[in-house]
């Protein structure tokens, strides 16, 4: 084997040097206080659990992202987790169930088979926040504001937020009475945009007028708060979920645009990501320079289902590393200050109280040249005291 | 399926909750600024990498700890890391090379096939230090002390430091020309303390009358410092490494006894751990109620080799999340704000104010008595006006 083949790291796997690492861990503390704030409960679940436990329904993507490995000791399958938030589901069900609002947040690697975006990380660090056990339009909005405080935290001051309801595609699609292989057909025509073959699919498939008229007006409702009212026009008549969610979303975009007047809000009714397991306002993040979300959410209700305990549910995630990557955290490094090696306890004390007054206190082993390059102060004894002088 | 099984997490695998993981995260923070004002930079190396990278001849034990699987983008097996410390190796070699000293630490999870000591975790968060590019005994004694530190920075008052040294059994089997199976039967002897086996295998095996007696030796020669001087009367005439290592066990001990006075030091000549990679001085810290080190490392020089970049390294790890459960960080949890739901901007910019003063504030959504409950003050308009009173 040559020594390139034992540096090089596989495909989406990327290891965060010093720079990049202290910026990641400055913002990873201010995230995690930032959620503590907000009364969000850290929790640290496990990097690997069986694999019953991690996959509970979440569709096919989840499934062929994660990476299965057999459990020694129990003969089982186990899983590397790919997302954290079944984990959250699991800890809401039953070793931390609450009565009443469990927020739980979290920051973690997770790990995929394969990258979910081309060029994309393998082992993001998965940050977030999650809201059990509340289905109000208030906890959405509060998942939804949190979201957008940690965009900010990091540094990241133009923000564009998509919002999508897949209530309306849901109840729809529902009243066609379509078998799960034409649902899924007809989900990915609606998803990519297709309308000339949609047009065709529905006269095929659907042959209730109206479902036709609303399911093909969907993919072109998109786009700033102007379109709701374009939106009720077109689905008037839908079922009573279409109109309730047009009503979250108008809610969502005056509690946002007044809280945070500087995001910019679009709108897509025909957005349905996370379509096999969310359950109402579904939500992403997008930053110029970006091409695919910087944090994404939504409603999920009843996922803890298989663990005994369906509760509401909402949240969302985003991947500290990436955040940290975008280089838009403020991060100083500090002097530091070169030290002899000498036996002389006068000396070990002062440096002791140095580095606990937050100063960063090198001692020199030998002669380090790079290392006196980087220092800015040192440590001489003069006149039998030591004394911090310019390097 | 039953709920219960799905609740199940593996044998050795937990995970932690709001009140363990707030302790830990305090620890993490207070350890990784530890490290940082000693000048060691944080590095966050991938959970996963190609399994050449990883498994580079530290030995059996680690390589049955590791999981592997499949890359499907590079049909190569991959390795979930068992072990930090060849991150860093490949690191210190490759991407992060210095001229002179390079000090590194981490905080991260490992993985490991079973639990490394009865009813052990199989995913620690290793923590820890290494510093590479200088083999000075200063270098080993900067990493015991920082080892030691961490202790202190966990709470962790009452420490046992148990020092030995490789090159001792090493130089004098070197003498002995054992072929690989006979050194490994000796190497479990000495290091299992079985005296009277290993007198009858010596006989049967050693030809050489002085290595048999210091052979025999190495098992008894522990103890406290008053031991090294027995250690250099029975080791007499043995290859000059061993008076070399017996010189360097002294200082150490003069060192830590003057910078650590409280720490109670014990040294044993016939402890091997990690014999496989480990090249000099070995250390471990133990804590009385704990029957395993809650720390360790030693001197293992050369380990970056494999990469192309040979370097004198030393460093320690500790387990984070077994230092947070050994309950000695003192942490306290403030108060928690109780805040109503309302589109008030006024209430909102208070909101805001006192979390960014480190308050809690908490929005009821809904009745949740639970939350009444874990609150302390509760936000009220008065007079028009928001007001903080006691709930």
């Amino acid at each position: 084997m040559t020594l390139a083949e034992r540096w090089m790291l596989p495909d989406g796997i990327t290891e965060i040097l010093p720079a990049d690492a202290s910026r990641i861990e400055t913002l990873r503390r201010r995230l995690l206080d930032l959620y503590h704030s907000w009364g969000y409960d850290l929790v640290i679940p496990p990097m690997v659990e069986f694999a019953d436990s991690l996959l509970i329904g979440l569709g096919r993507d989840i499934e062929l992202s994660t990476f299965r490995v057999t459990d020694q000791i129990s003969g089982r399958m186990m899983g590397i987790r790919a997302d954290i938030t079944p984990q959250t589901a699991r800890i809401d069900a039953h070793s931390f169930p609450r009565s009443g609002a469990n927020r739980l947040c979290y920051a973690g690697h997770v790990l995929h088979t394969r990258p979910r975006t081309p060029h994309g990380s393998r082992a993001p660090i998965q940050t977030g926040a999650e809201l059990y056990g509340n289905g109000s339009l208030d906890a959405d909005i509060e998942i939804i504001s949190l979201m957008l405080e940690t965009l900010a935290a990091a540094g990241i001051d133009e923000v564009h937020l998509d919002l999508g309801h897949v209530a309306i595609f849901r109840s729809i699609i529902a009243r066609a009475g379509l078998d799960e292989e034409r649902e899924a057909a007809l989900f990915r025509l609606v998803q990519d945009k297709v309308q000339t073959e949609l047009g065709s699919w529905l006269e095929q498939n659907v042959a209730d007028a109206d479902l036709r008229t609303w399911l093909l007006a969907l993919p072109g409702l998109h786009g700033g708060r102007e379109m709701l009212a374009d939106a009720a026009a077109a689905l008037a008549g839908a079922p009573s979920q279409v109109s309730e969610a047009l009503q979250e979303l108008t809610r969502v975009a005056e509690v946002i645009a007044q809280r945070y007047p500087q995001t910019r809000l679009f709108f897509d009714l025909g957005e349905l990501r996370g379509y096999d397991y969310e359950s109402g306002l579904v939500f992403a993040a997008y930053t110029p320079g970006h091409g695919h979300a910087v944090a994404n959410g939504g409603r999920y209700d009843g996922i803890g289902a298989v663990f005994g305990r369906a509760r509401p549910a909402t949240g969302f995630s985003t991947d500290l590393s990436l955040l940290g990557s975008l280089g838009t955290v403020a991060f100083s490094e500090p002097g530091i200050i070169l030290a002899p090696v000498e036996a002389d306890p006068d000396l070990w004390a002062l440096v002791a109280e140095l580095r606990q007054s937050g100063e960063r206190v090198i001692s020199e082993l030998g002669d380090d040249p790079e290392l006196r390059q980087r220092c800015d102060r040192q440590l001489v004894r003069e006149d039998g005291k030591w004394q911090l002088v310019p390097l």
